[in-house]
């Protein structure tokens, strides 16, 4: 099982980076986001480093000069290469990329039979963090071509888009809650401890708002009126000029994975910062939900649209829960070190990896952050 | 009561500017300070704004052109100078100010008589408004003073320090708590509603760290271990080459309201970002506490230096309580379009005007912020 | 002679500063900028450093702390302040600086009628030095007051304008030149040595380009035509926003030592930037001269508003004159370590101290710099 | 012979990228750099815009959408791509690049047969503009990889190095001296009108700089000197801590076209910004030539190392000839628009292709561009 999770897990970045090309998967366009090909190297790097190393007996590291390359931020395993500069690494090149991975992958195979148990929890962490940059490829390189005038398309539209349920508000009483993840299954550091909230009764919005709502926030003057934002977001939007989200274009249409396409007003509107989304709420006459309110909704009969259309901003800092301590060792770089200065997002987007998201899973970036699959949920 | 608040508050605000040159109540040394005499004249104009004008029949308004010189972030109440261009404006004079001041307190004493409830409400406000700009005109300019090699005294040295308690863990519970504030004394808007939060078991500190200890996590290294701090904080140690607290001087002296003088271990650490307060406690083998945990811990026995030596960094983000609301009007500005991207202290200074404290009061500034009075008690 | 001009020199920048509080003398709005009080303490320090303690023998410097406040740039000298910092020094007064003042003039006075012939140059070189700062305090405490909304005026208009000549063309027939100062009288280091030049013939106006002909310019969409302005210099147009010159306010009228007066359209135009010098002779189909035609053309009969106006752009960059060698000690940093990136500027300013220009004269700054009485003959 | 230096410079271009692969291709490593395959279509884009659509009848741009990403400054020619997102078009891919390449190369040579004086005029500049093309291509690429931490080699080294003349001083007598552009053969309008300049007598390096004689400098502590330097260099030495040439690796080797080589003692030394030539100049008790010296210079007996080592910094900023028009229409923005704050450079490189110098070549660089072949030659 595990060794499906990692078969199906590393062929899927290959299948993500199948319609890029060599100098598509070299782009980046911003110091937050990471080319593909980089993608495919640091979860790469990842698992030799922290995997094959210390449990392969005899294993032969591809290159010794690459830990530097693709090491992220792992204070405890070296220097590493500048993160704004990963845009300048032409060599390697894709293809010694790719031979890399099939070096890993062979290696990987060979400890897998033999793996005890505390590598087979690292080759588990190694392949949720795989899927958890199999996110950020795409969210990366939609970034990059936008800012291509050709604005490319990643890939054609295949399906009808799925119409989304009537807005209904759906009551939660409230009360002591357990929150964090709970049983057997994988879960990230940050999930956990588990451990109990108080809740005020809430209702929560059924589903996302949509861009035919969102663009009612637009037309009502939502960009240019300081008293629906908070400080920080309104300063943004006058320094920077924001006016619509950041892929909606000036000729009404709104650029994705598909390119340029028209605004679907039943879509749920993405590309959102947290500022935009709290501005929204408050010219809604609402407000975002708490994480644990979130949570807790995951159980209330007609919560759609959970995890498979986008991330959700929630009021909540990304903060340690009671009792939260870091792994040893470098893994304990993981989460840990990112508590202050980020929203809680939950949920899951439609670039999410199947399987990969849960109730208890802990998305989170800076609120002026716009370039992933995040939108938002009412709640009153 | 009222007019002896305001009496009270109106007068200690002259007199904390009454060891400044008009030299000295003009300095403005970074774009997040202000000079004194701007503080003089803002929470002057405070009262001109939201009291004077709407509820004193026939009131005069000092200079109409000094609202947009006064008015601090009031997006609702018309343009504004730049914030860090407060430092450019020799005119009016420090005289002039004072003058608006006399102008402004006589319109009020001919107000106080006759106001109604909802003036004498804004009374009240002005004057706690008018007492957290008296800590931070002493904060601002003792930044000032710090930027001039010739380091001056804002005053002599007064009384000897007092010794701190020998450090003790007060354990408390857990439970269910009310916090938020409760009574009929005057609270701001964000320490409310009140509410209930479940807490865990949980030790606290009873006071502040040292000068002392904090020298000896110097010594350890701690500002050269990356696995120390959080993510962002070790950027800053990097990038602005943090080595000290921001008023520690290379030669072993301190500097503060009496000039510089030598490191006294027994004295609560100040001036600390909240990313050096994290780091600290986790050398220290603890953490910072919530700030409903700080809350709590106010009925504990034995929990010593409260409000009166530093504002204590708390492991929580600035955000709404539930069913929080901004009031109507220009006064709904005043906290919750700031509820992103801070941390809250609870506390209070040797800075902090005597009876502005709470228990449940809610101070909050940015984690990178070093120029408060702003130290830390650990929780574990 | 000496001692007159010292005198004199030293007797008008305090008239310069008496009309300033010592809130205005602390103002700082630019790290080009300096405050008044600074200027006032910094030309004394230039002699008390260069003369006093070299060449008076028991002269006890006044405050050893303070060379470091207001040392400007000499490397050779020890550290110094940093200049953008310079607002920031509220201490001294500008009392105490006054009392640097005098104590520093009486022991030039102690030292003139025994000073060797070195002395003599340092102390003439001293008084051309505080001239110098003396037009910079005038430009900079204009700056500094065009940043407050109250627009302040330094001193009430005095005498009516006086009426340029009609504009006509003045021919030169160009030939071998001999530029650069002549004779016995003062001139800084970068006037010399004195040699030839080969001119090509050419014409130059006889005044300066008016306020009602920079209008006109304007007028036609100067300040949107990319085609009439140095690359450099458009970009500047558009980051910044440039749509007239620095001190033309919205409401057409002009700020200027006097205030904001109405345009004045017979008056040369200033507080031009090199660029905007620049499009503006492209527009009008003409060019600047370089510098060697300005001084060639100072001895045409007609040439008027030579040096009491505004100082004049010309197209030659600041460089050493053939044979420029900087002088021995400190004083060879005075001019030579700047010639790189700078425009040198021709004639003299209505803030130029009387009798300091001359035509060898080379004033030089940034072309993007705007806050100097600089304005624009035309030549072709 | 026009189709000749059409077909070899068309054909070179392709040359200079053949060891480039797609991603190498697509590098840029700074906004002043462009891509190799940007320099590879704006050159094309060029041919395109400025000969066939005006003078080849039915000729079919390859992609209308392709104006605004390979057009690299004209204001005329309509909006560009910015600059420094270059490097973010993977679109249109290199292979589409070379067709666009053949596409235009085809249509050139429809147009050649019949092309009137004017079209002849404009490709002869075209093949030009492309020339200077390839040294970017060069100079950019190196740079792109040395941020790359595997410093990869773009060639081969191939020829032993030639050792340099002993170095001598060669004496001109100065006078009357006819500089610019003579005679029938191609140049850039900044090239002239040819005029007289005067020079007095003076001295000039027969050779350039030699590695060995700066690593001299070095050791002599040249960059902890501040009297050496210009004040702006020195300003970037402290900022950007400055302690050798751009491409001196830390462990004594030199990084180049070949990679990482041990630093060879006489080799010209390159990549150095102005600065860095005037400081070492200034330590050598010499000066850089002006530009109309090093012309002047040209014509002496045993003048070596001409243009095919490195081009040499001149004294002399980028300014109009007298009598210097720009062209009518988008050529004319071709030199003229940055005539300011650049200083010229005489000479050559190893990188600029043969037969595109010449002695009255006028190339021009910021003072602090440090990634050309720039180095100096001695004056006095």
């Amino acid at each position: 099982m595990l060794s499906e999770l990692l078969r199906t897990t590393r062929a899927h970045s290959l299948a993500l980076a199948a319609p890029l090309s060599d100098e598509d998967a070299q782009l980046q366009s911003m110091p937050d986001a990471s080319p593909a090909k980089w993608h495919l190297a640091h979860t790469t790097w990842f698992f030799e480093t922290l995997v094959l190393t210390p449990f392969l007996s005899g294993y032969r590291v591809f290159d010794e000069r690459w830990a530097r390359l693709f090491n992220s931020y792992y204070e405890s395993l070296g220097p590493r290469h500048a993160r704004p500069q990963r845009g300048l690494l032409s060599r390697p090149s894709l293809a010694e990329v790719k031979a890399y991975r099939a070096h890993v992958d062979a290696a990987l195979a060979d400890l897998l039979p033999v793996a005890p148990p505390e590598a087979e929890a690292l080759i588990e962490l190694g392949c949720h963090h795989e899927q958890q940059h199999q996110e950020l490829l795409l969210t990366d390189i939609l970034h990059a071509f936008s800012c291509n005038p050709l604005l490319p398309a990643y890939r054609d539209a295949t399906a009808a888009p799925v119409l989304p349920p009537p807005q209904a508000w759906l009551a939660h009483g409230g009360g002591i809650i357990e929150v964090g993840h709970a049983g057997a299954g994988f879960a990230f550091d940050n999930e956990g401890p588990r451990h109990a909230v108080l809740l005020a009764p809430f209702e929560i919005s059924n589903r996302l708002v949509t861009c035919g709502e969102y663009a009612d926030f637009i037309d009502a003057g939502g960009y240019r009126e300081p008293l629906l934002w908070l400080s920080d977001g309104w300063a943004l939007v006058q320094a920077q000029g924001w006016q619509r989200p950041l892929y909606w274009l000036d000729d009404g249409r709104v650029f994705g994975l598909h390119g340029a396409q028209p605004l679907d007003p039943q879509a749920p509107v993405t590309q959102l910062s947290f500022y935009e989304a709290c501005a929204y709420a408050e010219w809604a006459g609402a407000r975002l939900p708490t994480e644990f309110e979130w949570e807790a909704a995951c159980a209330l009969q007609g919560f759609a649209q959970v995890d498979d259309q986008g991330w959700q901003w929630t009021r909540s800092s990304y903060a340690p829960y009671p009792g939260f301590k870091p792994a040893a060792g470098a893994v304990g770089e993981y989460n840990g070190k990112f508590m202050v200065g980020q929203q809680v997002l939950r949920g899951g987007s439609l670039a999410t990896p199947s399987g990969h998201a849960r109730p208890s899973y802990r998305n989170f970036f800076p609120p002026a952050a716009r370039w992933q699959f995040s939108g938002l949920r009412l709640a009153r």
